[in-house]
């Protein structure tokens, strides 16, 4: 491990009159001997007396790095060397998830995560930002509701291994840039409006003091390309590593909005747009987030929907997964046509609600028509980035090694499902990775190594931005993918054959009945 | 100015969709083309909105030094570089003396003193030691104590040029081992205390924050050679230069403790040994610190001693300039004979007072035998420490290009009375240079001058201690020093000339009478 902190163990000389060196230069001697250069900080100073006579100068330095030189942050009795932790942290608009990582083995040890404290303050972003509009006070509320979201899932941790309080030394968060202003206390008005010149995008690494976040050195930030590609998804390249890779990977990441890298370890091609928030739950009438009570999985079998409630067996919604499911088999079983229309007389299910079709799903629980049509246009805007991008870079599917798809959502969702309905391209199952929570992941990597913070820059420098707005026939693209799974079905040749497949089989059994 | 603090004014392009850096990179990259690497602190990163866009993006960046790299510690609208100001501080134990330095120009602006509120805790360093040994809660007093007694300081000399609180980037600070010990939160024992291996000797650059200390980026504070040897010494070599001299300097600062140093650019000896109390007041019945109604000039004429007094009519007491030219005229005419007991037939103000001779200098002011043998005793520590570096280092007074007495002694006392009691060694009043506050003057140097703190590495480098009390015959040169001026007429060439000179005026005299 050569992380952004170590602990060192030094067998210091007792002092005597003819090597009365100062504690302070006995340690950096120690240091040195060891191969390392530091400075000690004031509270390290101040720990010298009386801990290195009671520890008879065996003792035990914390270090942090703080992307230039090493600091020496903590002092111990003993050797400590085997108690080195850190924290990583992925501070998502919703959740923020950490997790405790012994820094000597690379071992996580725990992960926890809590709703972001911010949520109060609007569930979306927007209506974050916009509060802070009306009020400064409110950054400053937005800003200790963030640390305090992290310091409560650092507390949990530490308490579950029994540590005491503070016992990490360095933190790595994986953050968007909103997230990421409001967690250092700048306004992020300026990430959705023109010109989208952020405050700042390069935090770097700063005291922990400053941040007031719970550890004893200094906090790595991951710093963002642009204003709608945030540290999360530079933390995602690093932790999926398609930038030092020969072959040619995509990464995705969708949520309300959608992020898309394409390249190898020669060039990164970037982009970014609104995916709607129909995958996080959002605007589809019974939708939930992926928790206690959502269908998360559901299969159309003899005429009937079957559903997988997360945790109990009363539904009370749909989460993204489940939706996807639900749009494969409808569609797949010709509920629904092509351009995602009910098709009543197909069954029973299919009723009209509130003055428009619905499909009963759970017992008392309805997926509109205006559901599916608004979970299309996410699916289409999704399908729209990974079509443009590769045109306009001139790679065919064929080519890409990987496709890693990100988040919460590309974690439960069903690859089948996702393609059936033309959100993923029709590509080998095996080459589509559920990446998982890669700012997470790429946050540990941040910790456990510390040539990233300056890879990281040779990555955004190697990033290039493209505008998926100002693509010329970006409107006709979207448009024909507004089809399940696809206008043109060539495009998805294994939900041709599955559809022709299901085809002859209700065909057959027609012909039974 | 090359200092360890900056100010850079800069003119940025208004962000637009085509030149969309953040706000960071943009101040970044013109810094770069200033010439200038730095990081932001997270208060620049706070500023950032809505300061750059009210300043129509011209701003002006200032920047702390911390030994490595800048830090951009605050950000202000306009052109604000014309105001460019940082603090010096000599932190003595009595006194805590600062100026305001106008960093952009090198100008002293102003100064001011302060008696360090440690005083309550021990007028001595020693008393304060021990209850802080007794009550470790009296460090943490006496640590506020210093801070306090620095920003009370600081904040008189903003007020006197109508500055804001906090308008200093940078601070620097000269004292020895135990005032920082203290400043830093430290127990001093060790510095009194075998094997004398002090806890830290290097505190270089610290945040001012760390150490609640008003200005806006790092405090440096200038690093001991040893317990004995301070950083005030070390300021005092780098305001004399006598390191970068090709010529031998010899460089003295005389209190309750001597320190000496002795060298050129190719060597520096130094030591140190304990002087007593009696240059600063203590000891002496009468003695007091040079302040109003202090006798601080003492003249001998027409058989009776004229005495000046500062800012006042009526003495209340001496202070250490006034004892040294009272002892030297009791010495050249007679009133004391070479050992300095007083000759009571030699005049009718030599009276018994209190059980013993003394001689009454002033209205209702005596100064007693036992105080003479005090003060010799003291000069002749003085004494045989320069004549033990001499000898020791093999080098002749002659060699001696200059002979720096810093100090507020230094600075008050007569070099003729001195060299008459043999305090000072006799040589060219022209080479004996009273330096002042040098501890101070090196700490506006290492504010005005970056590469200060390098060269004081150096200096620690080079630099031999020389243990006075384990030379063979210290004892022996001691008492011979203990004469006046010395057992060894012959070392004082112009003093026995004096001497004859006087002896013939007052035979010739008797004559006329």
């Amino acid at each position: 491990m050569d992380g952004i902190s170590k602990k060192i163990y030094l067998e210091l000389n007792v002092p005597t009159e003819e090597d009365n060196r100062s504690d302070q230069r006995r340690i950096l001697d120690g240091l040195r001997e060891q191969g390392t250069e530091a400075k000690l900080s004031l509270r390290v100073l101040r720990k010298l007396y009386s801990l290195c006579e009671e520890a008879e100068w065996k003792v035990t330095l914390s270090l942090a790095w703080d992307g230039q030189e090493w600091h020496g942050v903590d002092l111990e009795a003993g050797d400590t060397t085997g108690a080195h932790y850190g924290v990583a942290v992925d501070l998502g608009s919703t959740t923020v998830v950490a997790r405790l990582v012994d820094c000597g083995t690379g071992k996580v040890l725990g992960e926890t995560s809590t709703f972001n404290g911010q949520i109060p303050y609007g569930t979306d972003i927007l209506t974050r930002i916009f509060h802070c509009q009306e009020d400064r006070g409110t950054l400053e509320i937005l800003r200790k509701a963030a640390v305090n979201s992290i310091t409560t899932c650092v507390r949990e941790l530490e308490a579950r291994q029994q540590l005491p309080e503070n016992s990490c030394i360095a933190m790595t968060i994986g953050g968007n840039t909103t997230m990421i202003h409001f967690l250092l206390g700048m306004d992020a008005f300026c990430v959705f409006h023109t010109p989208y010149a952020v405050h700042a995008d390069q935090p770097g690494f700063l005291p922990a003091k400053d941040l007031e976040l719970p550890v004893k050195g200094y906090v790595y930030i991951y710093p963002a390309k642009s204003n709608y590609l945030g540290g999360d998804i530079i933390s995602g390249m690093v932790a999926t590593g398609i930038y030092k890779k020969e072959k040619i990977n995509a990464f995705f990441d969708i949520g309300t909005n959608g992020e898309l890298v394409l390249g190898n370890r020669d060039f990164l091609l970037c982009g970014a747009g609104a995916a709607g928030p129909a995958l996080e739950g959002g605007v589809v009438k019974t939708g939930m987030r992926a928790m206690k009570g959502a269908v998360d999985r559901v299969k159309l079998e003899d005429g009937k929907l079957h559903c997988h409630v997360i945790g109990e067996k009363t539904a009370r919604g749909i989460c993204g997964s489940g939706i996807v499911d639900l749009l494969a088999e409808l569609f797949l079983h010709g509920w629904i046509d092509i351009r995602g229309i009910l098709q009543p007389e197909k069954s029973r299910w299919i009723v009209e609600k509130d003055g428009m079709l619905a499909v009963n799903y759970a017992p008392e629980l309805y997926f509109y028509q205006s559901d599916i049509e608004e979970f299309i246009r996410t699916k289409a805007a999704a399908y729209t980035m990974v079509a443009i991008m590769l045109r306009e870079s001139g790679i065919e599917l064929s080519e890409l090694e990987g496709f890693y798809m990100a988040g919460a959502f590309g974690k439960h969702v069903s690859k089948e499902s996702a393609i059936a309905i033309g959100m993923y391209p029709d590509m080998d199952r095996d080459r589509i990775i559920h990446a998982g929570n890669s700012s997470l992941e790429g946050a540990v990597c941040a910790l456990l190594d510390r040539s990233v913070a300056k890879e990281v820059e040779e990555i955004l420098e190697k990033m290039v931005y493209i505008q998926f707005a100002t693509v010329e026939d970006f409107l006709n693209t979207m448009v024909a993918a507004q089809a399940l799974p696809h206008t043109d079905l060539e495009r998805y040749p294994t939900v041709k054959e599955k559809l022709e497949r299901i085809r002859e089989e209700e065909k057959a059994a027609d012909i039974q009945n």
